[in-house]
């Protein structure tokens, strides 16, 4: 690493923006030198947190002191202010969704290695704890071969009341926690995705999607479903998956959770049948006594580096990003097969990057 | 009713077949005289519990003082038996799946027809009281109109290890609890199916499914999952419904569940954002305090009788069936679009026998 701290300034102060601010300020290599915001009570946010205020985005592209540039504004500008960005000279950090289509962060993607400059997408979500507690289980396969992988959120607040809700600007939720979700998924899953169907959901009325749900089909054989609802006033596990040799469970975001295997050591005994209902089962009822072991969750898989030391180390020439390009690219496309599959009604099959 | 009970003799005297017994004996209006099955045990077993044993189909057929054939065989000898009872002047009880296909049961149906005889299915889930409270929540709009029901079985068992593994003999869950949760639901919604995507699951190498998920999408607005697993060491609920104005859970059919609604007292705050993972979300937080109410489930909806019941009802001509067979005609049709969705990988549309 450089003794010097490399210089950022964020583009929209708003939620993400400052949480930014506050993620650099624990960083080693990198400084936050200040920030642009078109609303006044974000430029005051900004001055009160400690960082000067640039009066124009033009501003910003023209001082000489600025090596990266991070975009935390709504969606619909993303493109705009990162082409713009790459041309004056500088690296590029952008939030999620980067583009609203494929060709957009095709056309981003020219631009960055015409200026040889580094652009990398913040898919932050892929060192989430829960997260990589499941890329564990996949890679060492705790529970066997996983072949099911159910990941969920739910809320039940709604869309959140700004841009969020409105179409022209990005907003919606599979361009939301939807890239999020899909981006761990394709990170974790080496294969290449055979089919996609998917249901929007639109019970709110907004104008755009409030949830969604969409099913994956591996070459691989594991199937993953992703769902994410905001009027869901109880919620399904944050994790739901299943492996050859036993199921795991992730709750939420406290990681409260388990993992259940078959016992090797025990006899195999056919279960009674219970009744369920008016009627019996064997089929559904639980394992005989001792047919399962409960176990602890698996720590958690390691990256080899933070987001930001990650982007460091990129810039310097150090290292390999771990976001890619071309694996942003891939969930673009799968987000157009996804919003496809389900203004169609079709299984969309043979679309994927990969 | 009538002082006399009616006499039923139990075709295949396995696990179902003894539990009907059981089940009859607390009846008013109906008697077991005997029992037919092909093998020694459990003729054993019929007369051990006091149900004396025909030596042959036949003897059944020809014997005047049957009135009743009880079907508990194997699923792919349903049609052969129901048809020669009916042409021998018996009403017939038959387990369900009634047949393995559309054709089939329009056959069995033109038989009763010409016969002048009852055919009802055992499709007695629909009493289950699980499914129940949710009839009534659906009727009574309890947590505001429901328009999503998501259905699921979980066993950690695989396929019992009879002929329900064995595809020629009508195997398979799609078949077995497939052919309930299908009922249930068709029962519950009256509005025409217009789309269905599933997956059918192989994971243990049988010849037939262990386990499948469908989606189904109805006219008025409701999306329904269906899903059941052999292969789940942790079970997820056996119903989670999402209403206009809340959600519901049952967890299994002990009845452990609960409603979570809208409180309209509450001023509504805005939720503040919780760090969930690396990163903030407001959408995903729990609401804020006081603005959901939690509840105990409500009561399960009655249906008018009981199964046998109304069975007799119906062959005394004092009622119209409450499993009617164009209703399990068409769960048989959506069975096959069920099929042919996961095979072809579409979604099938415009199928409905509505």
């Amino acid at each position: 690493m450089s003794s010097k701290k490399h210089s950022v300034v964020i583009i929209g102060f708003g939620g993400m923006g400052s949480y930014h601010a506050q993620l650099i300020k624990e960083n080693a290599s990198l400084e936050v030198i200040g920030t642009y915001d078109l609303l006044d009570y974000r430029q005051a946010a900004s001055v009160e947190a400690g960082y000067s205020v640039y009066k124009s985005f033009e501003d910003v592209l023209v001082d000489p002191q600025v090596e990266i540039v991070l975009i935390a504004t709504p969606n619909d500008v993303h493109t705009e202010i990162t082409i713009d960005a790459l041309r004056a000279g500088k690296h590029v950090i952008c939030e999620k969704p980067v583009a609203s289509s494929k060709a957009e962060f095709e056309e981003m993607l020219a631009v960055a290695a015409e200026a040889n400059r580094i652009l990398m997408v913040h898919q932050n979500r892929r060192w989430d704890e829960d997260f990589l507690v499941i890329k564990e289980m996949y890679e060492r396969e705790t529970i066997g071969t996983l072949f099911q992988i159910e990941s969920r959120v739910h809320g039940a607040n709604g869309i959140p009341g700004d841009w969020r809700h409105i179409k022209a600007q990005g907003g919606g939720m599979l361009l939301d926690w939807g890239v999020h979700l899909l981006d761990q998924l394709l990170f974790l899953i080496d294969s290449k995705i055979t089919s996609v169907t998917s249901h929007l959901s639109y019970i709110l009325g907004n104008e755009v999607d409030d949830g969604f749900e969409a099913i994956l089909q591996f070459e691989n054989g594991v199937k993953a479903l992703i769902e994410v609802g905001t009027t869901n006033f109880i919620t399904l596990p944050r994790w739901y998956v299943k492996g050859l040799e036993g199921t795991a469970i992730i709750e939420d975001w406290s990681l409260t959770g388990k993992i259940v295997t078959r016992n090797h050591d025990s006899v195999i005994i056919e279960p009674k049948p219970i009744r369920a209902g008016v009627g019996l089962t064997k089929t559904m009822a639980p394992p005989s006594e001792g047919a399962t072991v409960t176990e602890a969750l698996p720590s958690a898989a390691q990256l080899p580096s933070s987001f930001y030391d990650n982007f460091v180390a990129v810039i310097e020439g150090k290292a390999e990003p771990i976001v890619t390009n071309a694996e942003v690219l891939r969930v673009l496309n799968l987000i157009e097969v996804i919003f496809e599959a389900a203004e169609t009604h079709q299984v969309v099959q043979d679309f994927d990057i990969y």
